[in-house]
Parts: structure tokens; sequence; C-alpha cells
């Protein structure tokens, strides 16, 4: 299918790239879902929960200390991705979280699978967003089982201090992102596409989520990440194959991220919309 | 002083302007102050909270419940505004809260007499947001007393869809609150105005938060609210007045606003920074 060649995740997995995917938790990440899965956890502990593109597992692990009688399948297109997460979960004793390898555009389940079926900045890499969000809903089980989406706004990133070679930096990601047939504006259309895939509209809740680095400790993760993302691995090199950016751009891109690594009033806040769908 | 010349609120207090800010609660619009507030009535029930630019009171009255045995002062500008606020909270039977008049250049109140002291979207109006900080600091008791703030980032608006007019409400909105004296990016500079305030930066937790319009009734309340500002009341005044817009355009914007409400899937993110600062 042509949407499978727009289907990879560009920054690749390299530890160091995605140091800030493993600093994400159910509390800082899925904090929209915690409180329907308490709901539903009162009168069924048995829940099964789906969480589609897990990546390093980080989530669906802190998922499962809600539903600690549930049961937690994480899927991910890498299996060097699903492998790592398998172990790091074995190692930590979480006994009810396995991880597998899949596609979201034909995940190997049956219809009406899941009690729950949550993605976490999924939509926004995928050409064909709501396709994704037909199958969540296929294998998610009808008459209040519920599909829960989280995706960026990248346009909204709200930083301080903002030198020019951050400012391009975020220009550049977003550019990359929607090269690579994804989104630069997925929160801001999950409803639409929730209404496309079928849902209805009284059944979607909306909300809206941050992410927020502040701390010495919260600007290292997420400015750490980023510098990494330009100095090595499938960001830097598709932005270079591409043409659309100059290594001189990139090493400006650098001494941004500096700036506002080292400035003791750095603030970046990222806003991302988030979903609940009860199926019906 | 100079700055009393920009310390207006200029959309004014029309009922149907601020149709928005009776919208507001301690739960929508101060959700980073709640727990720091039950932590700190846990060992001191008998607080004392000032807000700061507390408007139609909504917030302040809200807090209200999660001090029960504590006292409330609301301070605003408009003498209109607090005698409003004061009737309303009467009416309500909610005895420990009362308002009054007052500008947060000089509030009528002798250092060191509150244990929490918060402000909402107020620094965002003002051409010396410093100077305020560092009088809510002066009326916040020492070793442990709160000061919290929650502010716009007024560029970040996430919304779809977005017409013409609608991308041209949201500049003209920051571009006259920039031409009153105020900041588009304020949400973004809390805690570098904390620190100029002369707050430790370990004792600043800054955190984001968000307004989101999604539901029929949620689009109602944020876009009937904006439309009502541009056919009456002060934006629109000021506007026409400085020749920012024209009639024409202001038409443009309300057909903009028109069809965002009209939308199903119509969806709107507001993202703002927050701090909370201890005292030393």
């Amino acid at each position: 299918m042509a949407h499978q060649q727009h289907n990879e995740y560009v920054p690749g997995y390299a530890r160091q790239h995605i140091q800030h995917h493993e600093w994400r938790t159910a509390e800082n990440s899925a904090p929209h879902l915690i409180p329907h899965l308490q709901r539903l956890a009162a009168s069924k502990p048995k829940l099964s929960l789906l969480d589609v593109g897990s990546g390093s597992g980080t989530i669906t692990t802190s998922l499962a200390k809600y539903i600690p009688q549930g049961t937690l399948t994480g899927v991910d297109l890498s299996e060097e991705i699903v492998s790592r997460a398998n172990a790091e979960a074995q190692e930590a004793g979480i006994a009810n979280v396995t991880f597998q390898a899949g596609s979201i555009y034909s995940l190997p389940f049956q219809d009406n699978s899941f009690d729950v079926v949550h993605a976490h900045q999924v939509l926004t890499h995928l050409d064909q967003p709501v396709e994704a969000l037909k199958e969540l809903l296929r294998v998610c089980r009808p008459n209040g089982g519920l599909v829960a989406s989280r995706e960026a706004d990248m346009r909204m990133w709200s930083f301080h201090p903002s030198p020019p070679g951050l400012v391009a930096f975020h220009k550049l990601i977003g550019d990359v992102m929607v090269h690579s047939g994804g989104h630069r504006d997925a929160g801001a259309k999950l409803v639409s596409w929730a209404l496309a895939a079928g849902a209805q509209r009284d059944r979607i809740h909306a909300s809206c989520g941050t992410w927020c680095y502040s701390s010495p400790e919260e600007r290292q993760v997420w400015g750490g990440s980023m510098m990494e993302r330009i100095q090595n691995g499938g960001m830097r090199r598709k932005a270079l194959q591409e043409g659309m950016v100059t290594e001189e751009q990139l090493r400006d891109m650098v001494r941004g991220w500096e700036e506002w690594l080292d400035a003791e009033d750095g603030f970046l806040g990222c806003m991302h919309g988030e979903i609940v769908i009860e199926k019906a």
C-alpha cells in the first residue's frame, strides 16, 4: 500500500535519540486517559489495553500500574525497539505487559479485541491518519470500549529564550515531519480525523495536554535529545539529503539549543491535542 | 507612574464580553495551584489567599472550596467588577471571600500579609510585569508562602478549521495586547520575570496549562465571547481608533468565528505558562 512508504519513524531508535521517549510516562504523556482507565477498572479490573506505537514502552509499563490485574500489549513497527521493550519490562518484573511488532494499518488482532486502545504521538507521523484511527476503532470493543490518542501540534512550541538557531530548528522539525508524510498540526485535527473515521461527535472527548521543560534537568532531557537529532540520526540525514538545510545551519541550530540549555530562565512548552473516543 | 497609563483592561467589563471570564474556575484555570493549596491547608487550614486581578471572581470563589476555613481576598482595578463580584459571592452564600478595588502595582496590604498570592491572566496586560511580580512577592509571607501566576502565550492558539478571518483575528488580538503595553508571549517569560523579581530559581516551579474548546457548548463559550469583542467593546474600539483594522476586516473575522462555531470538528486549544514561587 502506498502509505507504507510514509510509515517509517524518521528520527530512528538509537538510545541517545530517544532519550526523551524514555522520559515519557502515563502521568506526563497520557493524563487524559488515566481517569477513564480508573473508571473502567473499577467495574472490570481485568481490562485489556493495546498501546500502538509503543516505542520504548515507558508509557505502556507506567499505564500498567493503573490496571494491575489487566493485560497490556504494546505494538511497534520496529523489531529492534520491541525486543528492547520486552527485555526492560522483564527486567523490571512487570509481568502483565508484552510487546510485539506490527503496523497500525493492519494490526494483528481480531475485531473488538481490547477494552482500551491507546496511541501517543503516532498519527502525526502517518500520511493516512484516518485509516489508522479506523484500525484502532476496529480492534476496540464496542459499548464503552475506548480509543485514546494524543498528538502534538508541532506549531505550538512556546520557548524562551528564542535564539535564531532554535527558531530555525523548530521550523525544520515540522518541515521534516511534513516532508515524511506526517502533519505539523495533528493535535488540532484529532476531532476531525475521529469523525472521518466514524466516531460519533458526542462520544469524542477532546482536551489539550502539554510537555513543559524549565528546570535544568527538564531542559537537559528535551534539549539534549533535540541536539542529538541535529548532530546524528535520521532527522539530520533526511534534512541534508533533501536539501532542506545546510551543515552550517545545523551548527547554528546546535548553538541555539546550547544557548537555551544554558539559560537560567530557559522555558519550553509543547501543546498536544487529546481525544478519548467511546466506541458505540 | 508611567505604567498606570498602560494599566487598563482593554476588553472592558460588559457582561457579554466577559462571558468567558465567568466560565473560569479553579479547576480549568488554576490547576497548577490546587495541589499546593491542598498541601498547605493540610497543616494550616486557616490560610489567607489573595487573588489579584480577580475580575468577576469565579476563580476566587471556586478556590474557596479548597480552603473552607481560609480567608480569600480578591483585588481588581475596576470598582464596577468588584461590586458585582461581592454581590455574587454574597448571593451564593460564600462567606469567606471578599473583593476590593486596588492596583497590582501598589497593593493596599502590608508586607508578608498572605500565605498564598495568585494572579491569573494579569501580568500579560501590564507593561511592567516584573514590578507587579515584586509587589505580589512583597505581600506574600516568607518561609513557604506561595506566589502563583498563569499567563497566556497568545501565539499558542491551535485551531481547526482555520478560516482567514480567524487567523486575522488571532493576529489582531495579540497586536492589540502589545499595543496596549502588554505581551504576546507572557507565558514563555514567566520564569524569566520571576527571576528578575528576585525569586530563586530552585524555588520556581514552572508548568504549562491549556484551555480547550471543542464540544458545541465549549465552542459557544469561547467563540461567542470573541465575537462579542469584535462586534462591540474595547478591543473593537481600540483596533479601529488606532487604524489596526477596518470594519470590513472585522466583519470577515466575525465570519471566521461563525465558520468555526458551526464546524462539527471545531477545535481550539490555548496554551499558558504557569509558575508557583515559594518565597524564601
